[in-house]
């Protein structure tokens, strides 16, 4: 059972003394690390403008470590011998001759760390960069080297389709498409990398994963936090860009997807871009207004706690008419799901924090229903729900119906349980851990590819464009602290549905 | 929620001071009573030979109760007003003047009770007096009554198809088919009457319990037991009639029935019976030495206790050939199950005590296991298994294939599983109270019909007439304690597949 990396290589991180790198890259790494992972030959060279030592910065490691990483693995022995791995270079990003300068410590590491000429860049910069980096990666010949050489990226991957393609192509230019690492988190997130297992490598989900006996589909991904101190980017952003356009459309895909030919990398996302472009466009005022519901909170209350309005936050706009929620009734227009609505929410400030997907059963023909139910039992009234709940529990229930022992000839629902179990001190099971694991190890499965990153583009840019041309007209208001407007409780009861995840 | 039985009755207990009377039968009234179900309007009457006056028999009901029963529902409160309910009458059960004689007692019971003139006998007596029994009822003007007349009656349903026939027809002389409750306990045993309800009354199970994705089907009913006091009765019986013809063939029936038109008594047994029409007769000595294995204990040990063998227990014959095990492979010649072969097993001195169905699917196309198992690690390489144990637990539990968290590309074999809940204090889990229970409803959903009854001796008749042709030879020998003799495993593995209840 013993799994260590198989070949070394360089870890590159650009934005090293930056907020993601403090909370999760370098906790992620570490955490690898501990648990025997990592093995012996990997350096890690840290990329920022701030003037600091080697030593200085591997405290700074240490300490991020301590405060964001996984307690049960962490002991002072571990950190010490882990930042010996580590190095520190000032660089300029967007100066060539930073990066001429440093090249020499590149290669002293990785010859130190018999680094066998891999290397992986971690871009934790400003999109925008992105281009210029990669330009100056190539420029400098840090890529120039014997062994494999990989990037991985963060969202936001352009501002819409347009933005998007010219950073692609700036990163393409210099990275083949197999050597570009697209993070989407919520692609690391244990149940999610379970559902392509769940359906595939098992008789019994596939038979009724389908428009015969499905009759709408639910993605909640709901947040309790507004928007904190990210006024200026989400300003910018808005729901859609920062949790649809990714994280919800590449769950949706997952969940939606064909049979792969396998359970490898381009496999498994030749089925999902086909699911991404089949997503029915609404293409003009109507339809968007129809489909898709755009919401902001206003102050409102959560467990006793006042909470302020969206405009009054920092940092935004108090005309905004930036979303903090929609909601959307999808099509995908594939034989599987042709007419089966999928219904995607997503919000800050929302009563919980949690992620679920609901895939609802038609119910049962009536001449079973009626003959065994007592319509004055509560809780047996419902249709047969699959939930595969991704936080803040790792589970899926499969709601069934059973015999109710107490009540001759009546129904009870009931439910069959699934969740996930880890030995004992082998946890692996942190997003970016395993993204990173994976990225090390050459597997992009859980990674997006540029065909799917434009073609949910295709769906948003509409949608967008729709809202920008609209303002703050049909922007519906919620309280904080509520599942968002009545507006989305009415486009599912249209079809004569409701949300499950409550 | 309330429940009660909603008409009044008379239950007339024949054979009220025997063992099974005293074991089960009271303390299942005494448990529905003590529930609240029975209400006020009932009446049970004792019949036995011996003389005992109505308080000395209320006492035995008691002390029958108090020994037997369960212990959370017992109250002396309880049992004091439950035994106001019942009187005894010392009868010849063969003797017609006898059934006269205590007419009265009968009517003032049910007039003291209110029980609307419906009766319903239990007929605990040795199968051989249920003419007899039958007829006097009638005779004697016992069912001379303004309500309804029910009639239970617990196997051996004869020693053949031929005896089985005679005494039906002497039953149905007096009781129309709908009125006789054949108890077979088995089908009154929690998970047994699940198994319709999960099969029709949920999508996710009847896509795959078919012959496309069920490799075998396997039926384990294993008692730690020896023949104990039964050596008379077990001589003459043996494994295939004292639970093969019965119990295994009727939950292999409901396990195999195609969709019922309803959850109602005929509608389920009318495919029940199509599936016990279906199997493959074994017509001749090769075929049923091929498909049937028959057992016999020899001498051994379990958990540090020496057992003796068969031939040397009590009331058996030292050359006995009589089988205390036996396996066969079945056919189920439906369009389901066509080739799709039911083992059924069962034994005195298992190992262990249970009762479990496993439904074996089929291996997953080697394309998917090939590229994702680790041949090294344990336990993944089983096919998936759907396991609904009837005893000791009550639990389903649906194998399926889930990522390894800590292994790329590797499956984990897990489990979904669903476990029988109760409300507590609402218990109603003795086969017998349930049981009784339809009885007194008029529901025989849950006990065998006459058809049932024969088409079963279809297929035990040539057996028996084969093995008692043979007399010892093919039987086969298996020590006290082991899960049957070799040849057993030997069957299963022709077909490439091995026991999974072990």
């Amino acid at each position: 059972m013993a799994r260590q990396l198989t070949e070394g290589g360089l870890i590159g991180m650009f934005g090293a003394t930056g907020d993601l790198a403090k909370r999760k890259l370098f906790p992620a790494l570490f955490a690898l690390y501990a648990q025997g992972l990592m093995g012996g030959r990997f350096a890690i060279v840290g990329f920022a403008r701030r003037p600091l030592t080697v030593e200085q910065f591997r405290t700074h490691v240490a300490d991020s470590i301590r405060e964001f990483g996984r307690k049960a693995i962490i002991s002072d022995e571990k950190i010490n011998s882990f930042i010996q791995h580590i190095s520190y270079c000032s660089l300029d990003s967007e100066q060539l001759e930073s990066y001429l300068e440093h090249k020499a410590t590149l290669e002293s590491m990785e010859k130190k760390f018999q680094c066998e000429g891999n290397r992986l860049f971690y871009l934790a910069l400003a999109p925008h960069l992105f281009g210029t980096v990669c330009g100056n990666l190539r420029e400098s010949g840090w890529l120039n080297i014997d062994g494999w050489k990989r990037v991985i990226i963060e969202k936001p991957f352009g501002y819409d389709r347009e933005t998007a393609v010219e950073m692609n192509a700036a990163v393409q230019t210099v990275f083949e498409e197999d050597e570009v690492y697209r993070i989407d988190h919520y692609l690391g997130k244990e149940m999610v990398q379970q559902i392509p297992y769940l359906r595939f490598a098992n008789p019994m989900f596939e038979p009724f994963w389908n428009r015969d006996y499905v009759s709408n589909v639910q993605l909640t991904f709901a947040e309790t936090v507004g928007v904190e101190e990210r006024g200026e980017y989400y300003e910018k952003s808005g729901a859609m860009r920062d949790m649809g356009q990714n994280h919800m459309l590449q769950v949706l895909s997952v969940v939606g997807m064909e049979r792969p030919t396998g359970l490898t990398a381009n496999a498994v996302r030749d089925q999902k871009v086909k699911v991404l472009r089949s997503l029915r466009i609404n293409k003009n005022v109507d339809t968007v207004s129809r489909e898709v519901v755009r919401g902001q909170y206003s102050s409102g209350e959560s467990r006793g706690h006042k909470m302020p309005a969206y405009r009054t936050e920092k940092n935004v706009d108090p005309q905004s008419s930036t979303e903090s929620f929609f909601a959307a009734r999808v099509f995908v227009d594939t034989p599987r799901w042709k007419d089966v609505p999928f219904f995607i929410r997503t919000g800050k400030r929302m009563p919980r924090k949690v992620t679920e997907i609901v895939l609802e059963l038609k119910k049962l023909p009536e001449v079973w229903r009626t003959a065994a139910r007592d319509e004055a039992i509560p809780g047996v009234a419902g249709p047969l729900l699959l939930r595969i709940q991704i936080q803040p529990e790792e589970k899926i229930s499969m709601g069934i119906y059973m015999r109710d022992a107490l009540q001759v000839g009546a129904f009870r629902e009931s439910q069959m349980v699934w969740k996930a179990e880890y030995p004992a001190n082998r946890e692996l099971d942190e997003a970016y851990e395993r993204l990173f694991w994976d990225a090390l190890n050459g597997d992009s499965m859980y990674f997006a590819r540029w065909d799917e990153v434009e073609s949910a583009w295709n769906w948003v840019d509409p949608i967008e464009k729709t809202w920008q041309s609209l303002g703050s007209n049909g922007l519906e208001f919620y309280p904080a602290g509520s599942w968002g407007p009545s507006a989305a409780d009415a486009l599912i009861a249209l079809d004569g549905f409701e949300w499950w995840t409550n």
